[in-house]
């Protein structure tokens, strides 16, 4: 086999992004055998309706047992009970890696419960779409995208770059950096962009002078971009927030301040102050369009509406 | 002619919306005769290599002095002295209407330079993509889109519904209702997402301890769905929050007061009420899907990049 395949690839937990990797190890050759690990027997039923994996199991101790490569795919909040459940079932020289959108925590959480001669490689996918659950994924979910991988001081290199070459198989673009850089570089890009996304769905819903209708018709004037990932999975970002809080918190202060400074030149008509702003913020669109993180395409490329009613019949 | 269609229609500012109207009403059969008017010289030429009007001019009275229908597609803070350039000018039963994303301002600031005889009928299509300019508008753009009619007291009834005629004519879903009202619930669709979208690439740019790079390559975390609305035109957004200050700095207070419960749940690790929040929210993104102004595809339905690296040359 290619030094890449994995003999016996375990995901913990297929939801979106879990079972897009059980998809695309398999089309892309990446792992002989594949074990599908869920404590939720609904998912289970799917993961074997859809084929995604060879054997699948709510028994996650049994499930990893003959695993090269496991990787937990669980709510960052759940990763620590996973790997105490399944720490003493793993064989020597197995890796263990995951998935989750925090990194200090996860490595705090999941390392105490291995064993000596299991290697631990945590990773990140940053990837997603706003959907959750095995029906969700696909195997190119990860193509084009950056995979961050956070080993700690002292992991070993082998495992790491096996690690690294499963991604670049899934199509990734691998980068690597410690676990609290990657928890700043990820509040200001990820995750206080959801919490802005969440509040302001929140308080759209909250008002008593525009009704919800209202909020939903005219939502095509912005609205509608944040509630999509307003729409992500509830309890994946409730353990985000509680587990990356620090970083949060400052990257919140930051945008509070600068928010805070804006509505300042709204109230006193400094329309030099938001015509500089606002040309600025243009830059950065295109670096991201020109890094092939974003498409060019006007309104993201959504499918639009059918053509305008028959003209045969004006209404007036 | 059907009694939809105008017999000359002048457009003011052939930017994306006045570009679209003119695309639109030549496609879909709604003026005889289309007069395009703008202040710029590389506009100009654009539109005459487009095709997009039968007359192209710099001169707004003489542009206007024939037309039956004017629709002013300019910033909303240039509508005044577009007003006062052309009212002399208007026959009599012409109408007058505008494009503009806040409403009472308008009002204020063109009614008081149209003649007796003259009709005026503002409205706004909630419809916009991130691009400016001549070129990036197109006739479907209005197409199973909300556009707003916000007629004073004592409009004309025949006047108005000669306008809501032509909108529909562009495929556009026509409501009614007060200026103020109108620009209350834009406030909280439009205004306040695109500041907090333009506030938040701001924040990001401005960061010491996260590079620029860092944040353009991990965009895909959410931050790049922002980077959209803060890449729309810089002047035409100065003047809308300059205009609808009152209601964007009380809608802005209403979100600013929910993130601060929500960063202290974060602080206090109240996940219950980030998940209850978090819940919440999905059920909007469902609501504007089902009335069809948005797209139910993953992710927007954006373009993904290529298929993996080819799998004959593993890199590791």
């Amino acid at each position: 086999m290619p030094e890449t395949e994995i003999d016996t690839l375990a995901i913990v937990g297929l939801g979106l992004i879990g079972s897009s990797i059980a998809r695309g190890a398999r089309q892309y050759g990446l792992a002989r055998t594949i074990v599908a690990i869920d404590r939720d027997p609904g998912v289970l039923a799917r993961v074997r309706a859809l084929g995604l994996a060879d054997t699948a199991t709510d028994d996650v101790a049994a499930g990893v047992a003959g695993a090269d490569l496991v990787i937990l795919c669980v709510p960052v909040g759940a990763v620590g009970a996973v790997a105490e459940a399944m720490g003493a079932a793993l064989k020597s020289g197995a890796i263990v890696s995951d998935v989750g959108s925090v990194k200090a925590s996860v490595v705090a959480a999941v390392a105490p419960h291995l064993p000596d001669g299991v290697a631990f490689v945590p990773a990140h996918p940053v990837a997603g779409t706003e959907y959750s659950g095995p029906d969700a994924g696909f195997s190119t979910l990860f193509s084009g995208r950056w995979c961050i991988l956070t080993p700690p001081d002292g992991t070993d290199a082998a495992a790491s770059a096996r690690v690294q070459a499963f991604w670049e198989g899934l199509g990734a673009i691998v980068e690597t950096m410690t676990p609290e850089h990657h928890d700043l570089v990820l509040a200001i890009t990820s995750h206080v962009p959801h919490l802005i996304a969440f509040n302001i769905v929140g308080t759209a819903a909250d008002l008593e002078a525009v009704t919800q209708s209202e909020v939903i018709k005219f939502s095509a004037g912005g609205f509608r971009d944040f509630t999509r990932i307003a729409a992500s999975d509830p309890t994946m970002w409730r353990d985000v927030f509680l587990t990356n809080k620090d970083a949060v918190l400052e990257m919140l202060g930051r945008f509070n301040e600068d928010l805070a400074a804006l509505a300042r030149a709204i109230r006193w008509g400094d329309g030099d102050a938001l015509h500089e702003l606002f040309s600025r913020t243009r830059t950065i669109r295109k670096g991201i369009v020109a890094m092939g993180q974003e498409t060019a395409e006007a309104d993201f490329g959504r499918a639009r509406p059918g053509p305008v009613p028959d003209k045969a019949s004006p209404s007036v």
